[in-house]
C-alpha cells in the first residue's frame, strides 16, 4: 500500500483510506439485493443473472470445423457456431441469457468500452479427454475471478455460479462438433467477456453492459522450440503497481504492455518478464505467472513464485493448482515459496550454479519451460532438462495437470461437461 | 524512472533500459516509410493517412438538433448526423477516409479493443463565437497528442496534420446545423477515437484498427453550484505511476479510476484528486489537470501545478495554455511553478492562511473552481472569490480563454472553421 502523507485524523479518516475497498463492497452487495424483492416504492428490483432461463437459437449456417492445428484464418481467430450473450442495465438488471449464432456485436461509437476500457475477461480451456469425455478445468475459479475483475472495472456483479453454468452450456452445445471425440488430447479456448455498452461519453461507470461467452481455437503455446526466451522489462515500462489493478483480468493490464512485448519479440525473445520497483522484483512473464526453481545456498530446493498479497499479479488458476499439487505431492523434496524475489537473486543463483529450472504458468501458455532470461545486456541460460523440453519439475507438474485435464486420472478439478448430442 | 536492480553491463545494456522508447521510435518511423515508395520486393508500401482523399456520403435521415442544454437522451450522448471513419491495416495502411452517416460500429466478439483496451482518444470543443464564426481551440495540440497515445497503446501512427484536417472537415459539415449562428456562446465536443479491430484473441498488437471522429453534445461542467468538491484518492487506488502511461489519453487510464470516483460521488464529492507515492503528491483532479494558487511563506503568490517530466499526468491543452497565458500576462504578480507538490503542502498553506484558490483545468471541465478538498477525515475549504464563482486568477484565466474560444479576441489558438453551407 502507498501510505498517505498525512496521519489519519477525524472520524472518517479510516473510511477515506479504503475508498476502493468500500466501493467494491457496495457493488458486491448488489448481488444480494437483486432478484425478486421489490423496494418500497413498488419498482421491480433489477433481475439477477439466471442461467436456468437460457434460451437457445441455433445457427442456420453451421460452419466447418478447421483441420487440426488451424486456429485462425487471415489473422482472425476461428470461433464455434454459437455464443452466449446477456445484456445488463442498471435499471433492469440482467436480461435473459441467450445462446445464439456467433456473430458481430453492434456498438455505438460512443460506447463506454471503446473509450474508457470498461472491459474484463476470463480464459479457460475445454479439453477432449483420452477417455472421450469433455472437461473444463476449475471453472469455479475463473467464474469467481471474473466477478472480481468486473467489479474492479465498474461493471456489474453477478453470482459466479450462474456464469459457470453458462460456460458449461455453451461448451455442451458446441463441444461435440468442434472438439470431437476423434481428436482426443486437443483443447479449445473459452473466453467469457464483459464490456460497458452504454452510449455515453461521460467518464462514469457504464449503466449498460454486455456479458458474452465465445469458444475459439488457440495455438499450442506450451512447448516452443528451445524453450521460452524472456527479456526483462525496461525502466520505462512497469506493468502493474501497488494500488493498481494488476490482479484483475481487465483490458487495461494488456494493451499498455503490447509495445514492450512487440519490441522484445523483434529482438528474438517471446515475452517480457515484468520487473517491479527499484529492487527489480520478478512478477509475471508475459501474461503468465512465473516460477523459478532454485537451490538455496544451503542446498535446499525451492520452487519460488511472486506472492498475491500486494495485488501486483494475477491469481492464476494454473499458478494456484501448481502450488497446491507440489505441496501435496512432493513436499519432502521441494519447498514451495510464495515471496517477492528479485532478478538479482535469479542471476546470483545462476552464477553460483543454483538455478535449477524456470517456467511460465497460465491457461494460454499452460506450463511452458523458460530457457533464457535476458537482463541488461546479459543472458542467463536456464537448464531445460535432458530432453530439452523443460526441467524435471516443469515436466512433472505439466504431466500432473495434463492427466487431470484430459481425464487420465479422476480429479475434482476436471469438471466433466454433459454434452448435448 | 524505476531504476534497474543490476548495473548495466555488456553492449546492449543501454538498449535494454529503453525498450519502450525504442518501440515508440520504430512506430514513429513508420510515418516516414509509408506512402508511395515501394520496397525492394515490389509490394506496394502501406498507404499513409491522407485527408485530401476524404469522401462524403451524406445522411438521408437527418435528425433534429436538441434544444439548448440537452446533451443526451435516455443516457445516450447525442451526436450529429455524420462521423468520419478510416480503417487501417498493417498490410495496406490507411484506407480512404469517409465522412458518412453517424451510426453503430460492428465488431467481432474477438476484436482486440474489447479485450485488451487497444484504444485511445482525444477531446476538443467546437465553439460558436459571438462574432458568428465557428472555431476550434489548438487542434494541432490534440492531433499531436493523439499520435503519442496511439503509438503508446500499439495502434498505428499517422501524420497529425492529416488528423487535424479530418477534424476540421467533420465540423465544417455538421457545424452550421448543429452549432448554429443563433446560439452564440455555445459549444460541442469532438471525440477522435482509435480502436484495435483485429478479430484475434492473442495478446498482441492489433494488425487492424479504426480511426473515427464524432461530434457530440456535452453538459457545461465548469461552474458547479458551490464549486467543485474533491476527495483525495485512497491508499488502495493509484491512478498512474512512473513507468506507466498516465501521460497518454488511453482507455486504460479511465476505466480503472471509475470505482473510486463513483464512491467519492456517493459521499458528496464530484471528483477524486489523485495522490501519488508515500509523499502524497497531487497529480490530477478527476480527468483534469489541477492548479493551486498559494502564497509562499515569504508572501509571494505562486500558481502551482504538477510537472510533466515524470509522465504521470496528461499534458493538457488547457493546462499548457493556462501556464503560457499567466506567464505572458501577469508574470510580475504571480509566479508560475511546475513542480511536484504534496497534499501536506496544500493543507499547511490552508492552516497558515496562504491558500488563495484552486481550479481544475481540462477540455471537458474547462477552468472549474475548486471549493473544497477532503483528505483523510479533514475538509479544506478553498476561497471561491466574492461572487462565489471562483477566485481572482481562476476567473481571469477562464475569461482569457473564453475570449479566444468565442472570438472576442483574435488569437492564433482560435482556429476558424470554414463552414460548408
Amino acid at each position: 500500500m502507498v501510505p498517505s502523507a498525512v496521519p489519519s485524523t477525524g472520524p472518517s479518516a479510516g473510511q477515506d483510506l479504503s475508498l476502493t475497498a468500500q466501493a467494491i463492497e457496495h457493488r458486491m452487495e448488489e448481488i444480494g439485493r437483486a432478484n425478486g424483492t421489490s423496494n418500497g416504492d413498488h419498482k421491480p428490483a433489477p433481475k439477477e443473472l439466471d442461467a436456468s432461463k437460457l434460451t437457445y437459437t441455433f445457427t442456420k449456417s453451421p460452419r466447418e470445423v478447421p483441420p487440426p492445428g488451424v486456429d485462425s484464418v487471415d489473422g482472425s481467430t476461428i470461433c464455434t457456431d454459437h455464443m452466449i450473450s446477456v445484456p445488463w442495465s442498471q435499471k433492469n438488471g440482467w436480461s435473459t441469457p441467450e445462446l445464439k449464432p456467433y456473430g458481430p456485436i453492434s456498438l455505438m461509437p460512443t460506447a463506454s468500452v471503446l473509450h474508457y476500457a470498461t472491459e474484463c475477461f476470463e480464459g479457460l480451456k475445454a479439453y477432449r479427454g483420452f477417455d472421450g469425455k469433455l472437461r473444463i478445468f476449475r471453472p469455479d475459479c475463473n467464474s469467481a475471478r471474473m466477478l472480481q475483475s468486473s467489479v474492479r472495472i465498474s461493471l456489474p456483479s453477478f453470482p459466479p455460479a450462474e456464469l459457470q453454468k453458462l460456460i458449461l452450456a455453451l461448451i455442451a452445445v458446441d463441444g461435440p462438433k468442434w472438439l470431437p471425440r476423434e481428436r482426443p488430447g486437443t483443447f479449445m479456448y473459452l473466453r467469457p467477456t464483459m464490456i460497458g455498452t452504454q452510449s455515453q461519453l461521460g467518464v462514469t461507470a457504464p449503466m449498460e453492459a454486455l456479458l458474452y461467452i465465445i469458444l475459439s481455437f488457440m495455438p499450442v503455446l506450451d512447448s516452443p522450440a528451445g524453450g521460452m526466451k524472456l527479456h526483462t522489462s525496461p525502466d520505462d515500462m512497469v506493468r502493474a503497481w501497488v494500488g493498481g489493478f494488476g490482479y484483475a483480468k481487465v483490458g487495461a493490464n494488456y494493451g499498455p504492455s503490447l509495445l514492450a512485448t512487440h519490441e522484445a519479440k523483434s529482438r528474438g525473445y517471446q515475452q517480457v518478464i515484468w520487473l517491479y520497483g527499484k529492487e527489480g522484483y520478478c512478477t509475471e512473464a508475459g501474461a503468465s505467472n512465473f516460477f523459478v526453481v532454485m537451490k538455496t545456498k544451503e542446498g535446499k530446493t525451492q520452487i519460488v513464485t511472486a506472492p498475491l498479497d500486494d495485488r501486483l499479479i494475477l491469481d492464476g488458476v494454473t499458478r494456484r493448482s501448481t502450488l497446491q499439487l507440489v505441496r501435496e505431492r512432493c513436499r519432502d523434496e521441494v519447498e514451495v515459496v510464495e515471496r517477492s524475489y528479485t532478478i538479482d537473486e535469479v542471476m546470483e543463483a545462476d552464477s553460483e550454479g543454483r538455478l535449477v529450472e524456470a517456467f511460465a504458468a497460465g491457461t494460454a501458455f499452460f506450463i511452458c519451460p523458460v530457457s533464457l532470461i535476458h537482463h541488461r545486456g546479459r543472458d542467463v541460460a536456464i537448464p531445460m532438462g535432458k530432453a530439452g523440453a523443460g526441467g524435471h519439475y516443469t515436466q512433472l507438474i505439466k504431466g500432473w495437470l495434463r492427466d487431470i485435464m484430459y481425464g487420465r486420472v479422476e480429479h475434482p478439478w476436471g469438471v466433466v461437461v454433459q454434452e448435448q448430442q
